[in-house]
Order: structure tokens, then sequence, then C-alpha cells
């Protein structure tokens, strides 16, 4: 028998681009936190299963107006940068940079500072039905350790990287390792750690090893983490290509693209994650595909700090893995909702150009608009194939992270006519205008993680 | 003695870009809803004014984390488009149109329709902090007038159209004025039925003339409008060159620009308001600058059906008037914060570009990017200055219009680091984070108009 049941109307894109809506079912899990049935409700052992959930307290039942959707998986988050969420970003690059992050992060070197902040940082996430995340934590093994424990503790499926960094000439003196044997030791420390936290088999929390960026990190340092990702069998994250900066001093210290130099170095694998990646050619794309690497795609700080916007429709045309990323703070929502919504966007400003002075064909690049069901699906089971984990969608054997959306609680900006809107519509309004004051309920790996004070379930 | 007191710290933008904090305050409103003075924590009366007020039951003290800002002017909603919002935003432009918001708009012929609709929208958008809104409502005079009359009852400060379209070529044979003569009638009528029910002098809720664009009207209906907006000395408003096809059709048709067709009938007048205007060039921008007549910004809307951005910083490098549009149900969020966002995000697409293959400097347009204060300020003073009104920030002789963003609602996005962030920091990040779970008390003209049920005030 289930040890959970959830009755109601689940909203999922279990392919891209695919809605899919399961009308008043009953979802089954099992111990392992795994959907083992999802049944109709005019299946004939229903009244039974119901029954024995009921008597052991483990029937949930969605009401009027509440909604299941699955949990939303974000692929990039700066986790120390959550205090300046929404603050400098009208400064430049440098400046934000120079001035406010590398000195916030630095801080992190305080446990106490660090603990309050994940804590926090966590929470909100969670209450925002981010069910998976994944982060770069700071230079410092300890409060990254801290960041794990409490992914750990608030029940939240995360991989979570120590940031390592270790060139003299890009990284702030009061902010970098020591030197490249230093990072990669403490790295490995540090995979050593989370894995001694979280278990080995079937964890919820997973280490990953997190070059910060190419510019930053020393020829020794990128082939220590790669050899390191191939020893320790660990997955790896890293900014990729993001801005005309950034793509330009790669070529000129390696001869190549980021793509090209992470693959050198060991650390182009399955299941990397690379955040941004605006200007890969499509020669990186068909070797990201090739490895079985995975993008972040974040518009929201693309639209701040990457001077392009990311060529998603070539990216999905060549079925290389993408996500979504918040990419906190540079991004400055922690919504992946909001995710969605700039995924549109930015889709949007690709296809239609943004100069009206020039003719309609010289000013975009057609083809290139994502649908709603496209993007729910970026932030969702796309997030899910990324990381190659059994998440964000409704099937059997996946892992039952997922959250409802209530239409009626205070505050919500979110119109239902049921007399004029098919589920298929409402589907949209919900990725279009639900924010974390509908979600009521969250649910990672079967157990419930956020809930909101005034539900009503 | 002032009728009510307010005291707290207020955030405002009184000149464009530039955020001027009030540190602990208390704001004087008379009886006619006008800030008659504005008190320094030191000054010597403060005493005498807070004991009077607190014993009249009129002083309204803002606690730790709660800030006072202006309410948010919105220059273009489509009213009856309120049931569709976030809906069929996949579909084109044709499909939209035809199929979804005709159909729909032709509903409000249903009386009892039209007012439960609007009853919810105004509520809504007040709910958000929109104390000033420019509404197109639909061809019906009983419906628009119910909207009038809705947003004097609610106690929203509105301007409300009643739509004429007569062209039988561009609108559906459901859904259009039976002809010109009749449309200028049932205008004339129209602003003869509000100004009864709202009064002359300084009227909170005024009717403005509404071509609904001119592919949809026919030369006399224009012509009609026009003379009747100098006869009856009323505001006007209409859509601008939109996007690609509009702009050509109105071209093709008279051989000039959107702008110059206004201007020729009449409508391009003091304070008339023109949503979009993604296409006008520069002869048409001096135009309207020299006219004193306003463009309302919908820069969601504008990333789905525009195929362009807005030269928003050529217009305000001109001075002409401009301030925000949620442009509903073509824009999904009814929230003026958000369309600060999306106002940042559409200038920042259009300083980049979009297309990394590129070189940067063949990419974007240099220069275009607004600051968050910028932003700000279209949202409100810019707003309240399109349309000629003392509203938008805290000023002597200016309507207290105004709002409390409280950072420690349920559901808040808004994180605040006393430690960490100034009162400027502060403000972006309200700018950019805080939603309508955030918003616990809004007035217009020194009256409460919403109130969140959770408020500690």
């Amino acid at each position: 028998m289930p040890i959970k049941v959830i009755s109601g109307t689940a909203l999922h894109t279990p392919t891209r681009g695919r809605l899919e809506v399961l009308e008043n079912v009953h979802i089954l899990v099992d111990e392992t936190g795994r959907i083992s049935e999802i049944l109709p409700s005019d299946h004939p052992r229903l009244a039974e299963v119901r029954a024995h959930a009921e008597a052991q307290g483990n029937l949930t039942e969605l009401q009027q107006g509440q909604f299941l959707l699955p949990g939303f998986v974000d692929l990039h988050i700066h986790a120390p940068q959550w205090p300046q969420l929404g603050k400098a970003l009208d400064a430049s690059l440098e400046v934000w940079l120079q001035k406010y992050t590398f000195p916030l992060e630095a801080r992190y070197s305080d446990l106490a500072f660090a603990r309050e902040v994940y804590e926090g940082l966590v929470e909100a996430l969670l209450a925002n039905g981010t069910t998976t995340a994944v982060y770069f934590a700071t230079i410092h093994l300890e409060a990254s350790l801290a960041l794990a424990e409490i992914c750990l503790t608030k029940g939240q499926r995360a991989l979570v990287g120590k940031v390592a960094m270790d060139d003299t000439g890009q990284c702030p003196d009061f902010y970098r390792d020591a030197d490249a044997s230093t990072a990669v030791n403490e790295t490995r420390a540090f995979i050593q750690g989370v894995r001694e936290l979280a278990g080995c088999e079937d964890p919820l929390v997973r280490p990953v090893i997190t070059p910060r960026f190419i510019p930053s990190c020393t020829d020794s340092l990128l082939e220590g983490l790669g050899n390191l990702a191939e020893q320790m069998d660990c997955l790896v994250q890293t900014h990729c290509s993001e801005s005309d900066w950034e793509s330009r001093f790669v070529q000129e210290r390696f001869g190549a693209s980021d793509t090209a130099v992470l693959s050198r170095f060991g650390l182009l694998r399955q299941n990397t994650i690379l955040a941004h990646s605006n200007f890969v050619s499509d020669e990186d794309l068909t070797a990201i595909q090739h490895k079985g690497a995975a993008i972040a795609h974040c518009p929201l700080s693309n639209f701040y700090f990457a001077n392009a916007v990311f060529p998603l429709r070539a990216a999905l045309d060549k079925n290389v893995h993408v996500g979504l990323g918040s990419d906190i703070s540079a991004g400055h929502s922690p919504s992946i909702l909001d995710g969605c919504r700039h995924a549109l966007l930015a889709s949007r400003a690709r296809q239609s150009g943004i100069d009206p002075r020039l003719p309609p064909d010289e000013r975009g690049i057609s083809g290139s608009a994502v649908s709603i069901p496209e993007a729910f699906w970026l932030a969702t089971a796309g997030g899910g194939e990324a990381l190659g984990l059994p998440i964000g969608k409704f099937v059997l054997g996946y892992k039952f992270d997922a959250l409802v959306l209530d239409l009626n609680t205070p505050g919500s900006n979110v119109g239902w006519f049921p007399n004029l809107d098919t589920l298929e519509d409402l589907f949209q309004k919900l990725v279009l205008n639900a924010t974390r004051s509908n979600i009521v309920m969250v649910w990672v790996d079967g157990a419930i993680v956020a809930r909101s004070p005034s539900i009503h379930l």
C-alpha cells in the first residue's frame, strides 16, 4: 500500500511543449517518495485505496480551485547573493561584481552569517515552489557544507557546489582560493562531506564541482577539477559563454570557445550544468548535446548582463538539455514561474527583434518564440532531464516533487472564469499570473516541505 | 486642521530618474484629498498635529518594515478583457482578436455580466496599487457607464472610454458601432452620462473619447470624434503605431503616420493618450510633444504583439509625456510594479539587441536602458504628467493617492537586510520584487480604497 495519496487535478508537461491534464486523479506515493500509481476517478480499487489512506491520515484531497503541479527546478542560483536580491541592478557588471557581489560573498567566512542567510533562502525558495535547486555557494568549505546540510534539514532536493576560483588576475585578493591545489583539495573534501551528510544511495542533496567560470580559474585548477570529476564521479557546474567580455576573454586566452575549453579539461560531462551559454556556436551546441551536458537558461539576468539573448530554439532543435535558472541575484526574482515568463519574453524579443526602423525580416530571428507549455516544461521536466533526475512530471517511478496552486488565496491575481475557461486556458493563466501567494503546499520526495498558514487542505 | 495624517517613510520619484526618500515624515491631507503639509520629524508643530489627528481617529502610523509609495497610474487597460487575463497569448494576434477578444467584448451587451466583471477588475487593480486607471470599455453605452459608476463607487481615479469602431471591413459584424453618427452620438451621450455621475469640478472619474484605433474607424467617425473632443473639451485615447501591420495599414490608407492622421482629425490634443507608439518616427515624437499628448508605454504586451521595442529613451529625450500601461489583457499582468520591470527589460533588450552572432555595436541601440528610478517615475509621476493630473508624487497640492508596501507580509519575496541595505537599496528591492501581497493599504484622494485583511496598521 502507498504511504501517501493525493487526489485532485494535476497539470504537467511530460514532453516538451505538450500540456497533459490529469483530471481528478489519485496519485499514490511509495515509501521512497516515488509515484507508484496514478488512478483515474473510475478505477475499481479507488474506494479501497482511499479508505486505507484516510484511515492512516495519509489522504490529501485538493479542493475546488486547487491544482497540482510538478515542483520547479532551478538550475542556477548563487546562494550567497540572496541578501542582495533586487539590489544594484542599475550598476554595470564590473561595479555589481567588485563593489557588491565579491565583498558580500567574502562574508561567508562567517559561518553564523552563512547559516542565517541560507536558512532564509532555502525556506523562501521552497515557498516559491522550487523543489530542486542547483546552488553555487562560496569558496568557503564550512559555509558551503552548511548550505548542503540546511537543504537536507529543510527537505529541498539540491545540488550544492563549493565555488573554486584561484586566478590572481581575475579574483580579488580578499576573495579567492589560495591556489589551485588548495581549491582542488577543498573541493574534494566538500564532495566527501556532502556525501557523508546525505548518503550515497538516492541522496536528496549532492555535491557539484564548481569552477566559477573559466576566467577566474587557472589552467591548473581547471585541470585538477576535471580530474576530480572523473575520479569521484561528480557532477560539474560552471558559467559558459555568458557575455561579450567573457567569451572574448576565453577565446583570447585559449583560442577556443568556453565549451571547447571545458571539454578539453574534462569538465564537459554528462549532466554538467552550463549557466547562460548565450554565445555558444552551433558547434558548441553539438558538443554539449553529444556529451549529455545541459544549459541553465537564465533569461532575467541575461536581460541585465548578457549583451544578447540565448538561442533557446536552436538548442532545443538540437535536443540539447535545457532548463531554467533564476541566477539569483543577477536575476532579481526567486520564482521559477517568473522564470517561465522571462523565458517567454526573451524568446519573443529574439523573434521580433528590437529596432522598429529595420524591415521586419532583418529585425529578429524567425521561429525563436517558445510557447507557454514549452516554458513550463523547461521549468519542470526539462530541468529534471538536464540533471538526469526522475523529477518534473507525474509519471510512474518519478519522485513526488509537487506543489498545490490555489486560485482563492488572498492576493491572487489569477482569475478563473469556469464558464469561459478550459483547463488548458487555466494552465496558461497559472503560468503567467500565479505568484508565491498562490502556492499553498509543497512536497519533495513525498514529504511536505512548505505549507501556507492559510491553506484549506 | 488636516482631515488625515499619515506618518512614516515615503519613497517617491518627484522628477524623472531621481529617488527622494522622505524619512519619518508626517503627511497632512486636507478635505479635498490634497497634501497640505509634509512635516519632518523635528517640526515644532508635530506634537500638536499628532495629538489632534489622534483624537479624531485620523492618524495612520506606518510600522517597522512598512513604506509609503505613490499609487500607480495605469494608462492603458482594456476593461472587458479582464476575464481572459493570461489566456491565449500563444495565439497569433489575428486569432487572439477574432476568436477570443472580439467575442468576449461583444458579451458586454449583457449589463449583468459587465457589472460582475468590472467590479472584480476595479477591486483587483486597487489591490494591486493602481490608484488611477485609464480604461477602454466596449462599444456598449450602458456597460461603459456602469464601469464609470463602479470606479466612482469603489473610489478609483479613472478615465473611462466607450470604444468607437465602425469600419465594416475591419470590425466583425457582431461587434461594431452601427455607423459613424451612431458612434459619435453614443460617445456624446457617454461623456454627458459620466459627467453627470461624477460631477464636473475636480471629478474622480472622467470620460475619454476612444476611437479603438485608426484601422477600425471610418474617416467620418474619426472626424466626428475629433470635433466632439473640441466641442466637449474631452480627453482622447487611442492606439498608435503599435505593430508592423497596423502602421503599414494606416500608411497605405492615408499616406501618413498614425500620429499625423490623428492630428489631421483633431484627435492629437493636450493629454491625448496614445497606447504603444512603437513605430513612431522622430517627427511623430516632435508632434506628440508639441501637442502635449502622451504615450502609454505597454512593454509586456509589446513583447507579444508589437514586433519591435518602443523607443522609450528617444521619447524621454524629447520630453514627450510617457507613462506605463498594463494593456490588459494583451499584457497578462495587472500590476504596474510588473510594468516597471517589463519597462526595464524592454529597454535593456533594446540596448543590448538580441543576436549574439552580430558584433555588439550592430546588435542593439546604445543608451536605451532606463534606470529603476526612471521606471518607477513612469509608473507614478510620469503617468500623472501624461494625464495632466496632480498625482504620482508627495508634493504640496498633489492628491494623496498612495499605498503602503509591507515587507513582512506572508508570501513576501522582498528581503530587507537593514545592516547591508540603504533605503535606496530597499527602494530597488521593492520595485523589483514587491507583489500585490506586499500592498496592505491603498488611498485615493485621501480615502482608503483597499486594505489587506492582515494589515498591522
